[in-house]
């Protein structure tokens, strides 16, 4: 292949763009600025002091050219249209990656950096299967990109075997294509944001009630490709469990998954293409469960003296089946810094103990029945109400929480945040197991680190575990969070957790997928994906060992 | 392959038997007889009359001989033992089939019967991973065998492309493994029956709740491979909702799948082997989520004007999350007959209008206001209370209606059963679409069609469909049933059902597996096969069209 691109690379971009910016979480408008007391716990529990960095702009990065030849991006623009299709710097920059630490540490680097060589946006599913037609004859690499909220690193524009890799973005694909308003079923576009399609929904007065905190960036078909969960999975689920039907386009051929309700016909295929991450097929239509947008809302916030106690309380509830929407609990260190209430974090601490928030959602008799059953539960297993506000402002604060990783970043702060999820039995140890580790190897590197923690997502027989970390930069910042990660990893599998509850596997958590699914699990992977990617284009080197 | 057995063929048995008679349902001594009732309306509406049929005994019957040679039984002792073997005709008989219609109408043909050419009873994983070698490299085929209550020919000892057919009998693997009391996760042994599993955890405190009608004798490793739905459904849900992890031994290695309670770990290989029906590998052991033993429960029937209304309210009720355990409701023509309280079935009539059924469990605070909950519902959507006493009585005889079967082959008549699923919204299309076919079908056999239909599994998206049919058995009762089975199928996928709900795959549905999946799912699947059972030796000719 030539390195001369067929269209000019250029810092401006011709396509529609992410929102976010290209080296920061979410809307540049909304960035934050730390706050004094912020600062000052920077500088009394990790010596960090001084002036913010300032990463290269857009226009000072400089990105890999692109290595497609004139004649595939010919053929390429003959599929979608020459409007579809771009090389320019300033469009592949903000597809060059996700938005975990490691990707914005990379971002903000001097050096040269990787991007897609090109991206491309169709506008059908026909055109999607040309592409990926004409990829697995011309071997180029394919990476369907979304919301560009990954932070797994399931977006690297990891070539492979290959000489090049394209982006294929799905935000075409952006319609409600229909509604059911008796089954509670809809068919959503899968380049709609969480946003759009809460929009749409809403206006025939339904919800679909899925709202991770990439909600604002992140897409249907995303969700779907990662098993996404919500803040709102104990009254929703997670979104695995809200989905009928998909389809997926292949390489090999087009798959419409999901007949009724539910079905004994067979294995159930649609579990092999929800949390497929791009390896599988691009996803274009997600048929989900919807609901009336709820009539009333009732919040209530608790304390537990500690974590075990408050473990023990939420389990009950969920366990009992009592049915809040929403039901968190913060454990001491991160009630101790107000991590849960953003507007107030680093403030004198709001809350003693261990913070719980509750909601609840539904018909105004369905909720207060709800919400009487939980209280009792909760106020039997040691809790203590709060009343109302600290739960309203956890979920006003319930999206912000990135913007403050870039602000912390900037000031050579580390910060970086990673999940599981284990029975409750295996709870506390896990937990103990996952913040020794991290505290060992960011230790080993020579800062102190402040390892907070949050059960998010509750079930029967078990809970996530969501952990903050926040360290001093030292050296190299990326090898540095690269060795805390890899012992928390090992920690996790050590302990009988899963390597990731709702973040997906992507590049990142790939090393442990041998320990999660063993050694014929990850053979029938492999056959699965030689069946409908034969020439292997579709996301290489993520997700399957 | 020598026709000469290393061990005699026999009409006793030398193995413990599956409890269930070799040609009818269930315990023999619970054979019912036909009352007055059911005979005068046999007689009213199908014309039928005149003595039972007496069908050959066992000794009568007789069985295709045994291909495998002494060399290969020789080695098959070998790894489980003399007394864990046996070619005689006692042991095979039994496992010859299933208990659909067809399969007890072949097991009272007079002539000569297939049968699997031998019974293995491992009592290990190592035992089965070394059948398992052994089977492939002499290719013979397998069949795995839990409690033998497949209504879908899923037990059909079918030699596909090898000489000789065994069959897997999993009854050794009968232990609770572990209980983890405080997640409410029980690792149960595939041959566990329903009741056997339940007695060993009420013994703990616990209960699984999985009772389809099948549950006296089917087995925890079937339940599993056949994705099962159990009468309790509405609370605990269907098999595969209950499964949190499995053991699965392959011929090309053990798969131990499912970390934590909920994962983004890629794929949920788990729902790959959930619903496998023997074909993928052999299930050992499953980890499921139990709940204590309820405290209380109760009952309350129903009555509603017509079934579209009936339906409504539980949909109402299913989509609002009130709460019950058990939620059904009969159609007019199961009503009439009082096909749900089968103490009374051809009485007149006891309900009029359309039956439902509810159950509450759980503390006494949760169930009655989960009760309180429902019933505003049900009466909003047009429901009149019956009391309690409706909803006991199908209790009490919610595992009996198999036996009428038997009695009703007997005397003439054809009976059988299917089921399917779709969402609410389309369920009276399919509804009326079925019964038509299959009363078009039987009326083309000269027989009339009482056509009965109930739901009995909600969800928030739609509902199944569970099919009773009732006719004259005209010449060749089995083509009979077939040319109306077929019918049935066709309506089902012509009208955007599944074709099953819980009865699973086996050889009966493969013809429209194609339909259900699409080529490329089945490409999907042969691809899974191909790596987990490369010399294709478990249970040819069912699931994978």
């Amino acid at each position: 292949m030539s390195t001369e691109p067929h269209l000019p690379p250029d810092r401006a971009a011709a396509l529609p763009l992410p929102p976010m910016a290209f080296n920061a979480w979410g809307d540049p408008a909304l960035a934050t600025t730390l706050s004094d007391d912020v600062k000052g716990l920077l500088a009394s529990l990790l010596e960090i002091s001084g002036e913010p960095l300032t990463p290269p702009t857009q226009a000072e990065v400089r990105l890999v050219p692109s290595r497609l030849s004139g004649v595939h991006l010919k053929a390429l623009a003959a599929i979608v249209g020459e409007e579809h299709i771009s090389v320019r710097d300033g469009d592949r920059l903000p597809r060059a990656g996700g938005k975990s630490t490691p990707d914005l540490l990379r971002r903000r680097s001097t050096g040269e950096q990787e991007a897609p060589d090109a991206v491309v946006v169709p506008g059908t599913e026909e055109e999607v299967a040309q592409l990926l037609e004409l990829c697995s004859r011309q071997r180029i690499a394919v990476v369907p990109f979304g919301g560009g909220t990954s932070v797994v690193g399931g977006l690297d524009p990891l070539r492979g075997e290959f000489a090049a890799v394209l982006s294929l973005d799905l935000r075409r694909f952006d319609a409600l294509v229909s509604l059911d308003e008796v089954s509670g079923e809809a068919v959503l576009g899968a380049g709609l944001t969480g946003p759009r399609a809460e929009e749409l929904l809403a206006e025939r007065g339904f919800e679909l009630g899925h709202y991770p905190q990439s909600f604002r960036y992140a897409t249907i078909g995303g969700f779907a490709a990662t098993r996404s969960s919500g803040q709102d999975s104990a009254g929703y689920g997670r979104f695995d469990d809200m989905v009928r039907g998909l389809r997926v386009i292949t390489p090999a051929g087009v798959l419409d998954l999901g007949r009724g309700p539910a079905s004994a016909a067979g294995p159930d295929l649609r579990q092999l293409f929800l949390g497929s991450e791009g390896v599988l097929g691009v996803i274009t239509e997600v048929r989900v469960r919807v609901h009336p947008v709820p009539a009333v809302k009732r919040y209530e916030a608790w304390t537990f003296p500690d974590f075990a106690t408050g473990a023990a309380a939420l389990r009950a509830v969920r366990q009992q089946g009592t049915g809040p929407t929403v039901l968190r609990l913060s454990d001491e260190t991160e009630t101790a810094v107000n991590l849960a209430m953003t507007a107030k974090i680093g403030a004198p601490q709001a809350v003693s103990g261990c913070l719980a928030v509750t909601v609840f959602e539904g018909t105004d008799e369905l909720t207060a029945a709800r919400h009487e059953l939980t209280r009792a539960v909760l106020r039997a297993h040691g809790g203590t109400s709060l009343g109302e506000e600290p739960a309203r402002a956890w979920e006003h604060g319930r999206f912000s929480a990135p913007y403050l990783r870039d602000a912390l970043l900037d000031h050579g702060a580390l910060c970086e945040t990673l999940e599981t999820a284990t029975s409750w039995a295996g709870l506390d140890r896990l937990k103990t197991a996952v913040t020794g580790a991290l505290t060992e190897a960011l230790g080993a590197t020579g800062s102190t680190a402040l390892v907070m923690c949050h059960i998010s997502h509750v079930y029967e027989t078990g809970a996530s575990l969501y952990f903050t970390v926040v360290g001093a930069q030292r050296g190299d910042a990326l090898a540095q969070w690269q060795q805390a990660k890899r012992a928390a990893g090992d920690a996790i599998m050590a302990n009988a957790g899963t390597i990731t509850h709702h973040h997906a596997v992507g590049a990142d958590h790939r090393p442990w997928m041998g320990q999660e699914i063993g050694d014929l699990g990850a053979a029938v992977l492999r056959a699965v994906k030689g069946a409908v990617d034969p020439a292997g284009i579709l996301n290489p080197g993520k997700l399957i060992p």
